[in-house]
């Protein structure tokens, strides 16, 4: 049961390695850090850990995980290196904070910098008009939002940067697990919107990565 | 193969006997139109009648159809008298214009004054904003829009009457149809927003009238 | 983690306040009682608030909560003004109580008079003829069944107001957690009812609302 | 590309031989029909064969085939014996008089009493109730309804035989090709209805057939 | 919180009165319990009701429920009175077993004979010949099975009585809770079996008693 | 527009190289056509070639293909050399011959021998018991069914081959275009049923060869 | 039945004002192309203009329209200005490329340089490989595919700029109209893919467009 | 509640008996252990078995199941004869190993020779193409993956032996409980991939199984 781990990642692709929590054992959670404890030059971020699984991994591992609750993610061995660009993250409604922390942590731990606009859903439209010329003083612009998801449609004819949807899971009914927020995303009336898989607040930020990454050669 | 006409139902609900041409042979509607020619004082509206069902039935039977094209309605024996109250409906795109005529024209055969405010969808919000306090100022709004449907959550947040949604078929993939608009109207984050089923222009007029129907008594 | 309070909703929209507790964590509540528990004026209702949360707010932060357990809802600062209008509100089954109870606390929490009409289910027909007339004397009806919702139907084929179905989601197999007293209610054959969210009592008590705006407009 | 008819299925299950002509090419249906021709002691009905395949047929074999347009059957060979029994057919509109027809046609071709009752939908509840006990004075029900398929609730709130809905593929939008309507009857809150596949006319009848065989070996 | 019971429906529809435990509240079932307690010329079927719920009632109310766990259903004041009509029950699989005795119990509190043939599958199809005989020799046959359900059109192509299948939830994956054994029986080759709704054994039973109604009357 | 077309796949995976029609233009296929002309060592199967396409093709290009109506396949170049093998095809009702069709073709042109069982589905197994010795004496049997397939799982309990599905779109209703049979193989009570796209005859032919592939290895 | 044009959008958005085809009548095409024929200086780009509409148009209007058929695209008033910027168009195979070449060609029509790389699809892997390396040398890489997708999560792998997905509808059964190559793509273990609608090529172009926006900023 | 034991499956169809113990009681399982216990020459296969079921059973029988967690199964009385043919196991990621581990064990109780290839996913394109050679040297080749499932087309256009994919149910969103590497699979690019149900190694292996029969007929 061993990982076939990818050293070289970061080299070749400009993204993390990163270790999906969700849906493996905390035996094999414990076998994985104890590999990677021995590469203290190899940076590694978890995600979807569950306030469980750490603390099953702090108790019987002794590693230093740097663990965050809201975003259930952790990183061992650091951070990576600042690099250019700013990306924007602008969320709904409070519920959506969950993912959109995912995205923040995941560009931190890649040494991005990024600015939340939270809680600027078009329910109440002055709320997202006061910080509009400020979200579209970013490289990037992820919108996190459910339901509806009629955020990301207004932001894309706010803004000329590029606006990654990223759908949540929250709401119920026909809210259907969050795919009615992606197909309405996928389908908006506001062009060259692209989006990622419902809740995926970590795809997002990579997204942005490989984004920022051809700003860097070409600067 | 006879129907069963319901006389009485403008007198019992307020609301106009229709045809849906829908699904009937023209040799159906041909007896239908023989049977009400008998009954001048009994005024009706066919819903999705195509140009071609029109054709055959204007050629064969002589009834004096008031035919109209883009909304594929035909009125028998005259309008309704005017009632008060007043209703605004607003689309998205103009390809929501097929869908909107329908609920214009069965308004106008019931005797009700409405406004149509086209084109307005939140790619460009500042088509919308010009005229919102124009479209405040009616009893109902109906908002017609396909795709994300993000027109509807936001005239919501912006106007304090009863806001009926009709998602419609417009575009393609993950608008699958109009149930992307429908699923977006329904879990909006707008409240109160209420829906019908998807390109139903005509139940949304049919549910004005009812809602006009309580003013009236109350004025 | 702050949240965007939308101070002027009920002056903008005539709508309460709501906050929905339903995927907040009990910290973010707490966070969000303390703030508003300096703003004595401002009437707030809580939705989907489960016991479990009620009791660990309850203790930790003493803020006075009216707490109701079976519409899962909490009033702080007191109810709204009373206003103009009738409401009534049709349940098919004794399961649909509870979405039913969502609806009336609404209401309540907004000044609205209400009457309840509960378990009149069309598969013993009588219990809904025995009542109708009475039903049909209010401005708005809404009306709460699961399954096959055929309640709807009979309703808007006998009452001429506003007919508001709530789709709920009991019942198993293909009742699809609601999707299918859904479908049927906005498939219905019944002229122009409308329809929210499944499971939503709270939307169809601020679709009401919406309504009665226009009426006390109207006087 | 030979067929194995099932020449002893009359006798072996008191059922029809039937051909499904849909999906079927001419050229395929033609050997059959050449085939059965020289069979003329076994009676066989033709389903789901469009005026076009019956014209073709018509011109190039000759085979004495006695077609019905609206329900689209045809039947070589004449009727079955008559037998015991009756059977009550019911539709909720005019709409579903083509998948109503196929069920008649199917009866009568296998000698079997049957009453069609038109246009009854709930929208307008007095034509159901001036007809019910008529409709209760069958053997079986047949209740044949699209959209939300509200009338086989209704109907199987108000006769105590057993009542086989068959949920039709009318209407447009969320009726889903009768997958609403199927849905709806399955999910209904009337007690044991049991149902066919959306527009199996000729189901219905097969299985009120196999119902009466146990009432013909009771007497 | 009221029930409106039906106390004339064994009567008017010669089914039993059952109440569906599933979704409600032990404080409210205790309620309906009390006051049942009060007639006990009213025998009553409670249905889905769970080994968790039983305990409490039990524990809670003293009335004396003749509970089955297997089946999840209890009577209260004795079974009906012994009737005409012999029911077959079929199963697949030993996992169907749960829904196939909700059939087996309802059936004996409605005093209506049957046998149950278990774990007869298509899988080892010399099972199922050994005893079709015998399965034939009653007047109705309920067919329960999961997964592909294909032992439904097996038995309808060898028996010629009516064929109920019951669809069962049980399986993974594409099994979809039962909406694939739903739609194959409804999609079956085997001419006129009639479905009920997932997991529905009490349904089945239903349909069942509603047909021997009409033998009943024959008589 | 050029294919990068795959001269070695016959070599490296043992399969024909096929070029999919469906979804091509006629000025786009005349362009491969005149491109593989030239070589006349490279046997090729064209699938899914309508008859439409077939007629454009022959008129202006005078290759000389091959073309079967009723498999829609036509060959360029004839068939390869015959292999060690023998395949069964077994098809559920006359309807699945155009698939089963496709199979058959693709299995010439790689010169593997095949049988063809017609219309033995389980609606009167007593055809398929007829058979099922003769069937069983083949290396790879094909299962070609639509509806609800249960022909799939009878034959998996009677034989110990491979027994590959292959669901057909026949049907109307909740055969779901094929998807009912589709999830009624997959969720089979038969062990060991593997299972292709939908109609996907080909896909079928080239799984029976990567089969026969380990066999002639081990010959 | 006025459109609201965004004269301003190419200077807000930096993208082209487009006219979707699709859904349109030709009487209103042909409006808009009289309204828009008097401003030469606002080049507009119609995307899904069937060969139909065209010829119409043409016909009718006298209008200068750079017509494509392979892409469905007309210009009106030229090309906008050359810009920075790479981008790399991929395709699996050669039915991707009616929906590749509405990105190639709105690309071109807003002035960006683009190279296509057509049929490298994974069934074939030497194909990709031989081009891995020019294809990592662009800005954007945007990867058309239908079916499985599989070469979107495979070109994610072995490039580090942002991969733009575009599914497309090819294929048949359960490939369901591009669901599953948008879901494949969605789900994909490539890390940071981000999606647009089902044969959204116009969408993906945009979204490279937005893309290239921040980094002109920044150079 | 008694099963009806196949006892001479092995001898039949050359596969193991096994008994599913998802969906079986405790209680029922005993029953069955204590059957079995009784028959030390019939060796079977317990799979779907959790850890609490194996716990309980160990402690009430006393029967020596040989248990394995990660795969869910226990074997009874030892495993079958060593048989010829060898198969290869290929899986993506970690998180299928469990998928994985039913597979091989089955093939193990079956006496048959596997070797597992585990986590060369296609994001790391490199780690599969190490191995290949080593893959395509097994007479069967089983594909385990989830989400986007590319690594069954790579697979399936470098090895030219039978590839059977399982779809397994891990990731999120429209992973869709791989539902999305189910349709992948089907879809694939990939000629002649044949597929199982989501999660089901067991199936898989008893595929692999039936082809091995074949072969061993033909030495």
């Amino acid at each position: 049961m061993t990982v076939n781990y990818d050293y070289r990642r970061a080299e070749r692709l400009g993204m993390p390695e990163a270790i999906l929590c969700d849906g493996k054992s905390c035996r094999h959670l414990g076998e994985i850090l104890r590999e990677l404890g021995e590469r203290p030059d190899f940076p590694v971020l978890f995600t979807r850990m569950t306030p469980g699984q750490f603390e099953q991994l702090q108790d019987s591992e002794g590693a230093s995980l740097d663990y965050d609750e809201l975003s259930q993610t952790a990183v061992l061995h650091g951070n990576l290196e600042p690099r250019a660009g700013r990306v924007a993250i602008v969320t709904a409604g409070t519920s959506d904070l969950t993912v959109a922390s995912e995205t923040t942590r995941t560009l931190e731990f890649s040494g991005i910098c990024n600015t939340l606009f939270a809680d600027v859903g078009v329910a109440g439209l002055w709320r997202l008009m006061e910080r509009v010329d400020e979200i579209a003083d970013h490289d990037v612009v992820i919108v996190v939002a459910g339901m509806d998801a009629a955020l990301a449609s207004v932001v894309a004819g706010l803004v000329n940067k590029c606006v990654i949807g990223v759908p949540t899971s929250v709401g119920y009914g026909v809210a259907n697990d969050g795919r009615t927020a992606l197909n309405a995303m996928l389908a908006s009336c506001g062009q060259g919107i692209v989006v990622t898989n419902i809740d995926n607040g970590f795809g997002a930020a990579c997204a942005a990565i490989r984004i920022l990454n051809a700003l860097a050669l070409d600067e």
